[in-house]
């Protein structure tokens, strides 16, 4: 369950777009008026607002909210504001081609679309990413990401798993089996386990971590850490957590934005514009079990101004 | 180009439930009705008409088709009637599940849904056989394909490629190398190999066949039939043609289906059923140019009745 609140009575998107438009004009923006619009509509109330929008005033909002606004604030509403699997290509072709960052930190957010979304979702994203940026994004992870890495992240975009609970006890043994061989050779890019992650539904895969863990006696992503630390490893233990269970690793990611000096912004806004539509709630929870204090005074804590205004909205607060 | 030819002014999907209808009742069916009007109909206009059928009589017309039918006739107008995703989709279980044939020659249905496809339509056919049989299509080649075939086609039927013309000239002369060295170690499910042919797109993938050609002096699929006569080279062999040339490899389903003693209807209704809305004009070209005879011929001389008279709809005859 999300935490978007979208009030009972939902403007039209006329009226929306006639009070975006005064919002932008006069003196300086009406940064709440604005919040207050965006950040109490759903995907598909945004979708009509924009369409709404560029047939009254023959201009873009995407482009318009890019010249009004700065800063975080504008990272969050923009992202907010696109279609979700537009919003998701953009993510992912940002760190295929700008290599922003070092280091496979950045390569989570693959590992997020691939893994935590669902798979009408992901393929929604492989169009979007080819509309716009006139290639797959396969080819884009091949040119930005060498072997044995490339493997695993290839296998698990390309995928499209059955959307059901359809669960089979022995071919969680068997696999959970063939998982653990891979670990214990340290092949963590094996055709098998490439193919079991990429392919198997959700249920069936966590059917067979559980299986794991007895068989075995220790859960999938200790076992992969104890390969070692190196980029393979940690990118599928973050595969193994969005697969088992995206609140826990939404909310060590929240966590680690905020964690130490300095908030990461860019990784605050990812986690809650994705989730705050999805499974926020649970995320919630799941940050307070973790932490023992609350996602929201976390949030509360670490930003500020509009830009707080904006998350705290997605969460669900009353402006 | 297709064959299919819809007349100028088409009747509503109402007009043509009611005609339908009307040919199914009384003593037999009036199959030429029957052909007139499905076989001269688009596959959005067939799709209206099915919608409209289950309206007007609460019946769905797959079945009535299914029990006012028989043999080959039945088969090509069921496959004909089907939305063309859930049809593949219908198509590639068949062959999966029941082993129909023996050998891997059955397996070229699969690699002309993820090789002589449009990306849409390989998505639309894994939507659809997630819906219709509970897995995806990738699981059940998994547990019905032994590797090193399954990882071929597991990659194959997993891309989502860009749908344009962009090509890279020394993408293509350094991909062309890759594809060489895999094919003279006889490495034919290289990752690299699997990678690129599962991932570039059709022009970039003509170019690269080519840069092949002009670079080693041999045509690429002559190249992977010298490294032996398994299931695994001709099944690439097979992928090449569908990506270089879809015309060339249905002209040839088309000519083996008819060859020898006996006809293989199965593999005759597919091909004209499959590619008459999309390049059966071409197809018919290369069949001329490769048998120096005409394809239409060909269909006539090897079918009879009203599977002939629908085949040959399908090719534009007037029925």
């Amino acid at each position: 369950m999300g935490t978007l609140r979208v009030p009972d009575v939902v403007p039209s998107p006329t009226e929306d777009s006639k009070a975006l438009r005064k919002a932008f004009q006069g003196w300086g923006t009406d940064e709440k008026a604005m919040i207050r619009i965006l950040g109490q509509r759903n995907a598909k109330q945004r979708r009509k607002i924009r369409d709404t929008y560029q047939q009254l005033y023959n201009e873009s909002l995407i482009l318009r909210l890019e010249s009004e606004l700065s800063g975080d604030f504008r990272k969050a509403v923009i992202l907010w504001t696109l279609d979700p699997p537009e919003r998701d290509a953009k993510l992912a072709n940002e760190i295929l081609r700008k290599k922003k960052k070092n280091g496979v930190d950045h390569l989570q957010v693959i590992i997020e679309i691939a893994c935590a979304s669902s798979p009408n979702h992901l393929m929604a994203v492989r169009k979007a990413y080819c509309s716009l940026f006139d290639c797959s994004i396969e080819e884009d992870i091949a040119s930005n990401v060498t072997p044995p890495l490339r493997k695993l992240l290839v296998g698990l975009v390309s995928s499209y798993r059955y959307d059901g609970e359809m669960v089979d006890a022995n071919v969680a043994k068997l696999e959970a089996a063939k998982l653990r061989d891979a670990i214990e050779n340290k092949q963590l890019d094996h055709d098998q386990l490439v193919w079991i992650l990429g392919t198997r539904n959700m249920f069936q895969l966590k059917a067979t971590f559980e299986c794991y863990r007895q068989s075995f006696g220790i859960l999938i992503d200790q076992d992969i850490e104890s390969c070692g630390t190196g980029d393979l490893e940690s990118i599928l233990q973050m595969a193994v957590w969005c697969i088992d269970s995206p609140e826990k690793h939404f909310a060590k990611v929240v966590r680690a934005s905020i964690e130490g000096l300095g908030t990461d912004e860019d990784s605050l806004t990812r986690a809650i514009v994705t989730r705050a539509e999805i499974d926020m709630m649970k995320i919630r929870g799941e940050y307070y079990n973790m932490n023992n204090t609350s996602l929201d005074n976390a949030v509360i804590g670490d930003t500020s101004g509009d830009y707080k205004d904006f998350l705290m909205t997605l969460l669900g607060a009353k402006l």
